[in-house]
């Protein structure tokens, strides 16, 4: 990687693609699943980038939150590996799924198993095991996010969270039948409750880059210690680049080459490993539910920049 | 990394990987689906690295040529990627496909597209690329990887082919299914012909090493000049990541952390973008069809070196 | 159908056939995924038949009232049809399902419209009809059944009813995910508690088998009136041959050779159109969730008699 | 049943309902699979009935041939039942498929073990049953047919058969998978022709009617003698009836309520065990393979007839 990775060249960079972004013909639609994203103003955009050596660079709605959605899914899993340990993938694999994020057809196959902690039957699973170290699993996720930013203030949007609960007929169907397959032990009820207050969570693209920095940083919060071991670090940043674009993770490699956690917000959070974190977001989304501008912004990122994992 | 990946340390690594492994107990089981390769005495094992420098270390049987079979989609499709470009992409996916590499239930209902390059559909559409553009592609592809190393010599076990031949009705089973969505325009038995001589290439894991090394230098083959250009090398490293590993990618990505091609003749190639290149073989198989030694020896490698792509 | 289906010939034969049963070897195993089922004493058996001129021939324990389980969801069918008409086709269908009666795949491929209503799933839907019109749906079957037999007197097995309750994970999973498809508009936990209720309803063969003879009387229950149209017997007939015997439907069709539905408390109700009902019970069941027994005595009882629809 | 199958009304409820479908719109198209099947001109009907007692009724186009298709999967089970018994059942099942005819996903569930004689995958392992008894299984087929006709002069249409050789890449797949389970023993390509020679049988409505007039006399061809033990022809309707109109057996069982047997060249042939056999044909087809006006007529005439096994 040149100089465009400098600090003054990020922000420029930054910039630039703030513009092209707002150039773009508008494409997708928001999320229409739940009325209380379904109301999002479609043409927002922002995007961020923080550095191992603690800056932080943004352009656009960088300081706007959004509801991230699905990459609480990230932080709910690093809390969960950090107090269940080797523990946790018995209970969850590893494996892309080949089918869409909601799907039950695998893990009908796969006996209640599901494939990754990023498709919902995994989430469910890892907030399940969040349910029995605490009362309210989303207020843990909330102040393990509080920790990896060092400062409060980051909160559940309790709309989205209520819209999200009324229309959560496929989530019930996925935890009941893991259930059944005895992989599940909470009332499903109270699950529910717990992860839709989960995916509710609004943050800013800023807030997400800073608070994912450890993913670069060997496991290690700049500031704030550690979180994960390295190994897990790693780990966790293996599982992104595999499993952390619903069913077009394997395109995303392909086109964007790093770690991504995406969101039906439209957040898309990627990572750099040694170097830096990224955080995009716009709420037009495409057929696989990512978002569209903010999955275009972070490919010309890595096309300027020439960052990679795969070099 | 450190200090460990000096040329003496490499060398001296791999020894006592070779040592390691030789001490662990007997599991798995050589390839039996074809009498040809079930012959092949299990307890062999070699490792060899090759730096972009232009360096190669050994250890073990690392000069045993071995048969490659599906390593050999990666030779394929570098070759038709250098001749086609990208129009390839419209005729097969870059997803993992979260099933069994020779599965056709994806198949049947993506209507004839492969899910990926890697699973056996998919190589049989490469194969059937290389149909039209030359007589004999296993040929193509053989002078290809002499290209690639600089010298002739390496071959294709006529034997392995023959019997390969023989037992190829899944794979005439995949593409007819194919043909029947107009996905696939050879004769079926020529395919097939070409496909099995393709995938009974022998090779050592010294050669496979060195003729992968454009994926770890930017696409260009020291001292032979470019291959592919660096971001086509670069989709490469992550459809391997995403794709290698039949069944078990996304466990390979977790554990080991590099890109990796795995054949079951009981050889596994990764690479180390920037870096090197690995191979390891040993022939008995674990229930994804991945060599269990081999993949122990290149997990050891990344734990005592720490090179991992997601760092 | 020569002179043994004289009354005297068929409670000869009946008794012949509970002989011949109790002399068979154990086999199968009483159904064990609800506590309150696992408990059944075995090595019972009885069977009987009623025909379209009044009569009611038994032998073994016919008069034992055993759990009817799937076997209501004919009663609930044959009610929903009756008030609902046939608007009740669109949003179930009447193809057999080539899988386990409580599969997901095909609702997701089918997205959310069950095969038919003897699986799960769409036995579930009509409870939901059901919910619509009756406070108490399982009342409203209890009632429907009492009108057919002309007696109250049957019940619903307290036990039973909340045993399954607890255990009732996979149709919660089922009723969510019809839900989440827009095709189930009752409040899932309501419609359990109907539908666990409806399956623990208990009754003896000579109960089922009177209740269940308007399906071999034209729809009209003798001495009763007319239940349902002609055509509607007909038709029902036509699902209980196809689709009566879960994942076995087919074999029960090839050796049986008549409209059959079982339930997993070990019953099966036979229709032979125009003549009679008969019904075994015994609670040893087989891999697909059939009466061993059971079958073996409907099966014998039709090759001793020819009666078959299949000529 | 009343008056109405009486011979002479017979005859004028086939001429009314001729009538009744040259009135009906056009719906449907022809099949277009193939070339030569799709040249037929759309707007031919025809229906023939044969009774017990050696009548036969015509109306509209009853005598004109037609290619028979799936219609002869049924001669030659019946000719593989009678020569091969009950060992038969052991490589084909008998269960209804609830998917597609051609589909090859419940196929790898089940290893290799077709659901039912009907579905492509099953006829192929009736033919491959033929291959071994005979040099020209398709000979054998006709052969048997003259037999039961009492009179040779039905044929094999040679451009039907040549122009489905050519589009047979499914059912080539499907014959190379079972091969790969191990459940077929011959070369694939002489079992494509044997298999497409049988398919392009050209028969009329009157002919079809006749041959199968055993499945309606207990297994005996009036004035011809045995052609199956009553209990295999009883069982041959029970497979029809569940399996023998693809994926809307369960539909044509309720509409309907015969045993049938469809084919994509628009013919359907029905039974009524005990009474007579009943065949229409006109080429225009549904979504799921089935002739709309053929359809219409069989449940015309059942419904003014009264006729159904269902009574």
């Amino acid at each position: 990687m040149g100089p465009s990775t400098h600090a003054a060249d990020i922000t420029d960079l930054l910039q630039r693609i703030a513009l092209d972004i707002a150039a773009l013909p508008d494409e997708g639609a928001v999320a229409e699943y739940i009325p209380a994203l379904a109301r999002v103003a479609p043409r927002q955009f922002g995007i961020a980038v923080a550095t191992v050596d603690g800056a932080v660079h943004r352009a656009g709605d960088a300081d706007r939150a959004f509801s991230i959605q699905s990459i609480s899914k990230l932080f709910a899993l690093a809390l969960a590996l950090q107090r269940e340990g080797e523990a946790l993938w018995q209970r969850v694999g590893r494996e892309p799924s080949g089918t869409p994020f909601n799907s039950l057809v695998l893990l009908e196959r796969e006996r209640g198993i599901p494939r990754n902690p990023f498709v919902n039957a995994g989430a469910l699973v890892i907030t399940d095991v969040l349910c029995r170290r605490y009362l309210q699993p989303e207020r843990a996720v909330l102040e393990f996010i509080h920790r990896l930013l060092g400062r409060v203030g980051v909160g559940i949007d309790a709309d989205v969270a209520r819209s999200e609960r009324q229309h959560s007929d496929r989530n019930a169907a996925i935890a009941h039948f893991m259930r059944s397959f005895g992989n599940l032990g909470s009332e499903v009820s109270a699950l529910l409750d717990a992860y839709c207050a989960q995916c509710a969570i609004a943050m800013s693209c800023a807030e997400l880059a800073q608070a994912a920095l450890f993913l670069a940083a060997d496991g290690e919060q700049p500031s704030h210690g550690r979180v994960l071991a390295a190994a897990d670090a790693r780990r966790l940043n293996a599982l992104m680049l595999t499993c952390g674009a619903y069913d077009a993770a394997g395109d995303f490699a392909f086109r964007i080459g790093l770690p991504t956690k995406t969101g039906v917000g439209g957040g898309i959070l990627a990572v750099v490993p040694g170097r830096m974190t990224l955080c995009a977001w716009s709420p037009r989304l495409d057929a696989t539910g990512n978002s569209i501008a903010a999955a275009a912004a972070i490919e010309r990122f890595t096309a300027e920049t020439g960052v990679s994992i795969f070099r």
